[in-house]
């Protein structure tokens, strides 16, 4: 059995000690300077206010001030801070760690490097770690579609672990899984992070077309919704992260497998980045949407601005064409430009009417 | 301008025509013998009871009796009957047909040839008309994600129509297409056909995640619902759909494309397929299903009953192995064989916790 840090206490981050502690693992819950009430409550009585459960027997919780007792002797640390926090994990993490520690990470996102190139999360986070032990943590990710509420529920969940190398991956997987908690393993952790940051942009595609049901008045006389534009959307995401995924150099059978279409479904039905979409759907401005989503951190919303800078240099480099991803596009002019919304359908699948 | 004649008078069949009319082409919309009250209202008021809407102008009722007056002069005849009418359809409109007569389908379905392969309803409809004219009709059909009351309401709306010849196919979009209705053509009418199918049979397989949480009581005090193996459900759907493209030489990419994973998405969003397989999670027999759901064509289970025939023979003949398609093989144990429910996700992705 082996201790586990988990450095964040949110909703993920929190949800993964049900797993490792129904392996009986010793799981210490570190909060950020974020999470102090969370860690509060967890502290008096074991009670997680966001999760609405109380932790499972033996999760030991730590507030930030405590990082270096917690991370003392702990075989395996989970980075379960939020895209926006990366950066900070891994400078207030990294001095305290040491080499053969393992490192994982759920966080959802992608960045941009110096050069305006993109960096997939676990990258950025070994990049701010201290030299000295940069090379020496072994490191991997969680990607797939899962919902935390559900996790901490010990609902049936499918998901992917990824690693660069394999056998990482592997020993990740085998102190997580459970009877409930089903988790396949891939080498090919570019292209896994790569769809678990584009699948919250594409959702907010999707939520566009919920929008603009709300926006004409809602379903007509007959009972006609908009599901037909949303399936559209839906269609021309998996087909666009599969492109992304060619250009990347990732596995585009992720595409329509768990990493996905798996994980766009689940973010599509429910939640803030699905609201994001439906919201700007309805006519809202990107700044409307924060005050109504106020306190929610909107993933997707950063996701869509880094591609914004990202496109024009993979279009300048001749990995892609200026009119292909017109989705992703769409979602860049309204989010990033800040242009009406305008659902570009007859360029969808290539733009030529043709399949 | 042409005139288009549509044979049954269902949901989808009347559907499309709103665009035809709106393309101002002469439409002439004939009932089965099972659409006999619906074409009495459209005679007496223009009214089509089950679409809830009044026909676009120009659109001329006729009963089936009529049906040679309604196929005299037709340039294009849409064959909009269910799957179980397919060889009626061929046989009653067959012999009324001409050479150069064009006819496209928008029936959903798979059936078996008499050695018990599958067959594309296009070809079966095919098969059933007069040897004269059998091979003197330009064919295509109609896929991708369309859910009818959104046509008949304008909705936006995108498809893919197929057909073996590429300019057949084109010729048909031509005809179709609107401001609202955007269609995209294909040479592979196989795949899309099988697509078309299996987004069917899958959505069952969604579903049943969505009976296992009302069979379980609902969300759990902190709001869980099953998303999660709904989801994993979904990526699974779409991993098998290309797998079995792969074996019948389709196109895989439409797995993450309109004609799969957007038609999955839409046919999950309300119905009667996703009903059915939200039934069969809730632990009833696929009999309780049909006298809950009672007067409606379960399609979906109809074409796992045609999968379940046809499995066995392409892993006899080497094309699949025996463990492949799990989520599918699910299906047909429940549906066909009668066997309690037990969603084998160990089994997905592979089934060795690597993808």
């Amino acid at each position: 059995m082996a201790i586990v840090a988990i450095v964040g206490a949110g909703f993920m981050g929190t949800a993964t000690a049900w797993p490792l502690a129904d392996n009986g693992h010793t799981v210490r819950l570190v909060g950020t300077h974020l999470d102090r009430d969370l860690i509060a409550s967890c502290k008096a009585n074991g009670f997680h206010p966001r999760l609405k459960r109380t932790l499972p027997n033996g999760v030991q919780p730590y507030f930030v001030e405590e990082l270096p007792t917690a991370l003392d002797g702990a075989e395996v640390i989970l980075s379960g801070v939020n895209s926006l926090g990366v950066r900070w994990v891994g400078r207030t993490m990294g001095p305290l760690m040491r080499p053969g520690q393992r490192l994982i990470a759920i966080t959802k996102g992608l960045d941009l490097t110096a050069n305006g190139d993109l960096i997939i999360l676990p990258d950025l986070l070994r990049s701010e770690l201290p030299a000295a032990i940069r090379e020496k943590v072994p490191m991997g990710a969680i990607g797939g579609p899962c919902i935390a509420g559900e996790l901490a529920g010990r609902r049936q969940t499918c998901v992917v672990f990824g690693a660069r190398d394999q056998a990482v991956a592997d020993g990740f997987a085998a102190l997580f899984r459970t009877s409930y908690y089903h988790v396949w393993t891939t080498a090919d952790l570019v292209g896994l992070e790569y769809c678990a940051a584009l699948k919250n942009a594409y959702t907010i595609g999707v939520g566009l077309a919920l929008g603009l049901l709300e926006k004409d008045g809602g379903p007509d006389a007959a009972g006609a919704h908009m599901h037909n534009v949303a399936a559209a959307c839906f269609g021309q995401a998996c087909t666009e992260i599969a492109r992304i995924l060619q250009v990347a150099g990732g596995t585009s059978q992720f595409a329509y497998g768990l990493p996905g279409a798996g994980d766009l479904y689940v973010t599509c039905m429910g939640g803030r980045t699905i609201r994001l979409g439906t919201l700007l759907g309805q006519g809202h401005t990107l700044t409307e949407v924060r005050e109504i989503l106020a306190g929610l951190t909107l993933e997707g919303a950063e996701i869509v601005r880094v591609m914004g800078v990202a496109l024009p240099r993979l279009v300048a480099g001749g990995k892609l064409k200026p009119d292909e991803l017109p989705l992703l596009r769409t979602l860049i002019d309204v989010i990033v430009q800040g242009k009406p919304l305008r659902l570009p359908l007859d360029a969808f699948v290539g733009g030529t009417g043709r399949v």
